[in-house]
């Protein structure tokens, strides 16, 4: 075991040694103890952490170089959620062997992510069992700057970056819930695989959002959260939720089901204050993703009312939805 | 599922927040997409990771208490060995299913360690799945004070805190290897169970160690690292090794094989200048913990030269090893 292990060890530092360390405004990498970081002057660092399993956040005959797109990926999605400009990573695995193939084509797709968003990998772990992995990152973030759930305000829209559902319209194909003709099986597929982390939106948002958070559990249960942590509750109009063109040409029932309780869409919900709403266009225009408004805030107007979401239908009526909340891959 | 994994998180989450949170200095912790965390003013963070597996790290009849305990000591330990002071940890893990009365034990284990270190949790993420716990510690630390693995030098002592070898012990007595009696027993299990990280000892050797690092495969492979960063070799005094009592009733070849290649020790070795002796001891004192110089570092002589370990026994002549490396409980 232990060569095949120093194997993984050279593999992974080889390529982060790639990258300059140990610069003067830096980090002590792979190699030591402890990587040695700081956010940038006056900031903070945010952190966030993800465990991935086999069977359970993805599939055993996954494409490993989607893999390490997707792993990388949903944590960074946590930095864009905050407006954290990304720094760095620890990752750590347990593998039930070291098949080099493999392991090339995961971390081709890691590095390939990292490099793009200048995410330096700077420690990690290796060992065998189970396949298992576990990412942590780190952004800097002016902490008065930081996109917080708990920041939402009565009067608030509602926005939704790109588009929600396709992500588990492809699990279903995949499962066998539904069918798609090979073109849009193709669309899902992409989005359930690689999602891109909406790092520069974040960043863009600076400022503008009350609070924000990212989609990875379903419309319903995360939006849910910022009510929660804001003590507010919310008015979402279900037909204004985007969703892509092949995901229309599935059944109603089934896309409003992807749309709001689907889950691993890693698209950001935020809210912004009325006056800010051509502010948040061309924050949109700017990073070139669509941003659309799905409803608003308001108060808890009694002592007894609890945060919630009211769903309406395109005529303003009010729908009675039963979700079922993380109904998606990973069912915790 | 869903309602189970909620109350792992409530559990955790309940705990971590009884400790103040969002404070000026400080943090946001659980909650949120990311944890903010900034060192102390002019220090970096010193970052460690470590995922630890069922049957390959533990047995699974591990008691959870001194699992928890554990699962934590070792990231402490890579912080103590960088002379870094702790801050927070963020935990990330997968279990089978969700027993509370194991999880009660595990998170006293976890909660008396870090709460006496000062140490926060601020993040997590919980799923399904083999038992697999990953724990990323943070401290703080002035980067010109960090301890090192490639700042030894040249005639520098070589340093060992507390005894080596009782968790290699420990293991062999409960896999059969040899035998022990109860009061050894317990010596050696305790080693192995609850090892207690050098951090106060990592503070107190900021600005007298050239080179540190934590014992947890073994000194031999261990020390190789420092020597393969410093580009130097050691000379070993192998009797000079420090072990207790108990493993003295062992025999002396097992004593050889459990001191020098044991691991799980997580002792600190590091290297200092002859000059700084007196400091040396004198930090030792201060913290309540036994050092022991065990050999020398040198210059490589030729070109030709690698980094490597010359083991002498009493009388000083040279003994040829031939040590397992890596041969304790986690084989990677």
């Amino acid at each position: 075991m232990l060569s095949e292990f120093s194997l993984i060890d050279r593999f992974f530092a080889r390529r982060a040694a790639a990258r300059p360390s140990d610069a003067a405004a830096g980090t002590l990498g792979i190699g030591d103890d402890c990587a040695l970081l700081a956010p940038r002057a006056g900031e903070m660092l945010a952190i966030s952490t993800d465990m991935l399993v086999e069977g359970r956040h993805f599939f055993a005959d996954v494409d490993p170089e989607a893999l390490g797109h997707k792993a990388l990926a949903v944590n960074l999605s946590d930095l864009a959620a905050m407006g954290a400009q990304p720094q760095a990573f620890t990752l750590a695995f347990s593998l039930p062997k070291a098949e080099e193939a493999w392991l090339a084509a995961f971390s081709e797709g890691l590095f390939a992510l990292a490099e793009r968003y200048g995410c330096e990998l700077i420690g990690g772990d290796t060992t065998g069992g189970p396949l298992n992995l576990c990412i942590t990152v780190f952004g800097s973030v002016p902490p008065q700057a930081a996109l917080r759930r708990d920041a939402a305000q009565p009067g608030d829209d509602i926005w939704i970056s790109g588009t929600l559902g396709d992500a588990r319209a492809g699990l279903g194909v995949q499962r066998g819930e539904w069918t798609a003709d090979a073109s849009d099986t193709a669309t899902f597929r992409r989005a359930l695989e690689r999602p891109e982390p909406r790092v520069a939106l974040g960043l863009a948002l600076r400022g503008i959002a009350h609070a924000a958070l990212d989609l990875s559990d379903g419309l319903a249960g995360d939006l849910l959260h910022i009510l929660e942590r804001s003590k507010l509750r919310a008015t979402v109009d279900v037909d204004d939720v985007p969703r892509s063109a092949a995901l229309r040409r599935l059944a109603p029932e089934i896309q409003r089901r992807c749309t709001l309780a689907g889950g691993d869409d890693y698209e950001l919900c935020f809210t912004a204050p009325v006056a800010a709403r051509a502010e948040v266009e061309k924050a949109g225009h700017e990073v070139g993703i669509q941003l659309t408004r799905i409803g608003t805030i308001s108060a808890l107007e009694t002592a007894a009312d609890r945060p919630a979401i009211g769903w309406r239908d395109a005529s303003g009526a009010p729908l009675s939805l039963t979700l079922q909340g993380f109904d998606h891959f990973h069912a915790d």
